[in-house]
């Protein structure tokens, strides 16, 4: 397998994901997806990595691929989307042998990558290329991969709409090539066309008759598209914990509970009469302060969840300080801090679904239950309550007491007018109190 | 006793008790009124009873009566008061033998009963009929029984006004008739007058000078008339709690307390850190939660009081789902949410005692602390703050942020207007946190 | 040392404490600061001791010296200001010997009585008159001692304004005089000037070759000037006690947790799950209730900390009443009441330090941290937020839901409009709750 390259996509704009930071970064039970998707490659054996980043978050990604392996190759995306992506890894590189395309942030049980290497010798004998199918249910807006009799991928079909669906798999991003120059003469035919060239250089591969075979995928997949995958994706991890673990160096309050799968990093202390119900995640230095509640969320580090908050089904990146708050089904990223009962709301009064705006659009999230998204540096007053979906843009800052129905934008300081009226007060509270008895 | 024919009355239309629900069916300690006080009348030998139901709740209550006996008559009452219950009973049944006419949410310790029941014997043979007084040492709105030398009651002074009370006893409505038929021409006679004709009846029969004993009873008399009756009611069920009792499929965390004379039904579940503090009663597959507070209350079946709520003095029926709220000297109907940090205020700033709306009038509740009163199927936003005294109807939903300090109809919307001025941060949030040590 | 005749200045107007009660009068780990300085003088053998009390406040503060020794005078103050108060008490005593003038509400450790008293002797041989010197090693706005080659103080220089310190010394008020006869004719001299007939008198002495030595004071030094001074002068307190202390008469459940150095009064009790973090105290028959947290504050008498509130580096003084709050860096004088969730935040949201209203200026308290500083007998609606730095005058009331970000002047009823907007609610919640699962 000495020569197979592989190429991981992590060079998205994520507009989607915003107010949100660079996707690919965020940590899962302690490590970045970088490190966690690198180092499972790296561990089936393959070698010759090359991550396509974000310019912006270049370093940072270089940074956690250092973790991994020195050899692997970070190179910063040059053009936008998918297309920019591949073709800035296959023309910053030599031009030969076999090649996997495969998205940072798709996130696959090691079934997938299973099947793949045992497929990879014979791929290689029969000089055939590889599309990965997910197979579903219902209906999924992708790309459907449409086969011949013989099996052969023959067309992706996009979005044909529920009903229309040509086959039950969905295009998933672990593609393999034979050789890495069919592809590439694929893509400079594209040409200029933008968003989709890389998807028209497979169509034009498959029309010159290039064989795609099918790889069935059937187990979990988890993306984060939206920033509420954030939070599935967040569930994927936390259960696959398969055991309590405390660090010896945390410190652990007689009276606080601990249940469940848990996992509790470093320097962590948990003060009186806290509970932390698994399955979560505790970062390094973090505090879960006294009578607070913890549950199914991963906390990063450096945080203080307060005196009597409770974070439930919640992501918390680091350095996030809650004191008697509610966080439900949120994501919120780093540097943030809670007044005293600023709270998500995660359900609508009409019990219907959240939507969120992403770009100019109203998504659907289809969850009954969705907190907010809340960017990177923000202060939230005390009082603030969040409706469900918003998202709060980076630094920004929300005056105490305000109900947060609509998103914020970055470096947005939120305000309302209160016109206080001050009139006498004609009760005479000392006396009232001396009328009644001392315990009331 | 076999031939006493025993009629409850069940049938009001209960505007006074609006928005809750038909008191008759209202639950404590696990049973209704309506099965508490006919087990109680079965208990004694009774075997003759006829329930006027409301024909809105009459199959409700027809189904609480087959739980105590598969005899009791329940009919949907026809026609309007006190008047139109007993003429239902008494048209709808041969006119034959004696009669007791009561009402099914006057609630009295079993004094009343067993001295009616000696006196009955005595009764029959004579030939009279009984009213029952309440010995009352401050003045009472209600109707003053006058007797003469003889000890014979001679009229009944509807409301004198205080300091012209011709009695120091109030009726009761335990009414004993000697011979049916005697009341039913009283009633022909009365006619056609509105709301009193059961009054006039018993006057006409007592000028007719017909006998009418007094039952003397000097034990404590709860009944339903106003909303808030519900608490001093639920105190008397409470208090009236012999011993703890948990039943054995309930699950209590090791750090659970339960403290006092606590009923736990079958499938409760109590979480860490909470508290019981009797006299208590929770129902079926309720959930008490972490760091939760349940005291001097009844809680109905399938409720959860979540995380960091109170409870006090406070009567919720099923399916009630709390989150860090405040909870006191409140009712609350079937079916309603509170959305985090969600409260009820009971008491005034200016700590007097707490009026009610009752119709069009202001009634005085005459308590210093008295929550609110909420109708079934009514969601509560986050924040929202609930004035003392206030009622909110069925079926409405309260925006989040609400201070409510008005009755809200049925099927409403509350809503208000903010309007959020978005200004630039003038602040580098990054900056500043970074110009800080990592714990504040 | 029987002859020395010590004056202690209590008589201040405190107008930069308002909202706040007389200052001498507050207690500390259970004894006013009247008592605590006065035990100590006693301690060290002052026997003649003259008390210049303000005329409001004269008898209590007569009252808390009774506690301490019979023999000491309490005179009410004639005329304004420190001068004043001198002037009462050199006027209204014989005018022999010597004489010790001091501040009740300065707090010294004993360091400085230790050394006075060891300097008194020589004082008394010599002739010479002493001021006290404060060790600087920042600029301080206060009177700077300036010396000659021999050591003797020559002048004071008032706020000289930093870089242009003469010396490293700020005077406190520790002033011994060898003959009050001699500042008795120096202050009659000053004549009719205002303010600082006092310090005008000192000069006057220096002027005429009377000689002033310095004391040297190098320890901590706690004062009362302005509200927030309350907090560091607690902390100067707590921090000076020696070990745990619970009086067997309180009650602790036993899941409560206390930590560290706590006093706990007679009569006390605490809850389920409560906890308290030393530094504390906890005055007389206060309750500390179900998962509350109390940490490096003081509570006085009669308070009840309720259900999950958290009091953090807060005064509270007697008669508070706390339910579901956050109290945090604050002041709060008798008498005051929080309605659930009303809370005080203590920290900007530009993180900034809090600035405060005294008389007519913003006067920055340079403390990152600081909450409200609440007068005598209020009443905080529920859910009200007290912006940092606010103050809430005396007999005042605050209705529900305000956000308080202005101070609020005595005897005031603080209002704002909301008007609510009722709509037909379109849903209907008890079909939807029937289409959700039973646990949402």
């Amino acid at each position: 397998m000495d020569a197979l390259k592989v190429v991981v996509l992590a060079g998205g704009n994520s507009t989607r994901f915003a107010p949100l930071g660079d996707k690919n970064l965020f940590k899962f039970l302690g490590k970045s997806l970088v490190e966690q998707q690198l180092s499972q490659l790296k561990q089936h054996g393959f070698a010759n990595i090359t991550v396509i980043a974000n310019p912006n978050s270049y370093k940072d990604i270089e940074a956690e691929a250092r973790l991994v392996d020195e050899t692997i190759r970070v190179i910063a995306q040059d053009g936008e989307g998918q297309a920019g992506a591949v073709q800035t890894a296959l023309f910053g590189s030599p031009s030969i042998g076999d090649l996997l395309v495969i998205n940072m942030n798709d996130i696959f049980t090691p079934e997938l990558i299973n099947n793949f290497t045992a497929k990879l010798p014979g791929l290689r004998e029969s000089g055939r290329n590889l599309l990965t199918g997910y197979k579903v249910t219902s209906y999924f807006p992708g790309g459907y991969l449409v086969r011949n009799s013989q099996g052969f991928i023959t067309s992706v079909m996009e979005k044909p709409g529920a009903g229309n669906e040509p086959s039950d798999y969905v295009r998933l991003v672990w593609d393999y090539f034979h050789d890495v120059n069919q592809l590439k003469s694929a893509m400079a035919e594209a040409g200029s066309q933008k968003d989709d060239v890389y998807e028209v250089a497979l169509t034009n591969m498959m029309t010159r008759g290039q064989e795609f075979v099918m790889l069935e995928y059937t187990s979990s997949w988890h993306t984060l598209k939206y920033p509420w995958h954030v939070l599935s994706t967040m569930e994927y991890f936390l259960s696959s914990i398969p055991e309590p673990k405390i660090d010896p160096s945390a410190e652990i309050a007689e009276s606080a509970v601990i249940k469940g799968n848990v996992i509790i990093e470093a320097g962590v202390r948990v003060f009186e009469h806290a509970t932390i119900k698994g399955p979560a995640y505790i970062g390094k230095n973090s505090i879960i302060a006294n009578n607070a509640l913890v549950r199914a969320s991963i906390i990063g580090e450096g945080c203080v969840i307060g005196f009597a908050s409770e974070v439930a089904r919640s992501y918390l990146r680091n350095k996030i300080w809650l004191h008697m708050n509610y966080v439900g089904d949120s994501i919120v990223d780093n540097n943030v801090s809670f007044g005293s009962t600023a709270l998500t709301a995660n359900l609508r009064l009409d019990e219907g679904t959240v939507a969120v705006n992403i770009k100019a659009e109203k998504i659907d999230s289809n969850l009954a239950k969705l907190g907010a998204i809340i960017g990177a540096d923000v202060r939230i007053g005390v009082g603030v309550k969040l409706m469900p979906g918003v998202k709060i843009g980076r630094n920004s800052a929300l005056k105490s007491g305000l109900l947060i129905n609509i998103d914020i934008p970055d470096n947005t300081y939120a305000d309302t007018l209160q016109t206080l009226e001050l009139k006498p007060n004609r009760i005479n509270i000392a006396e009232k109190s001396r009328e009644h008895s001392a315990i009331k």
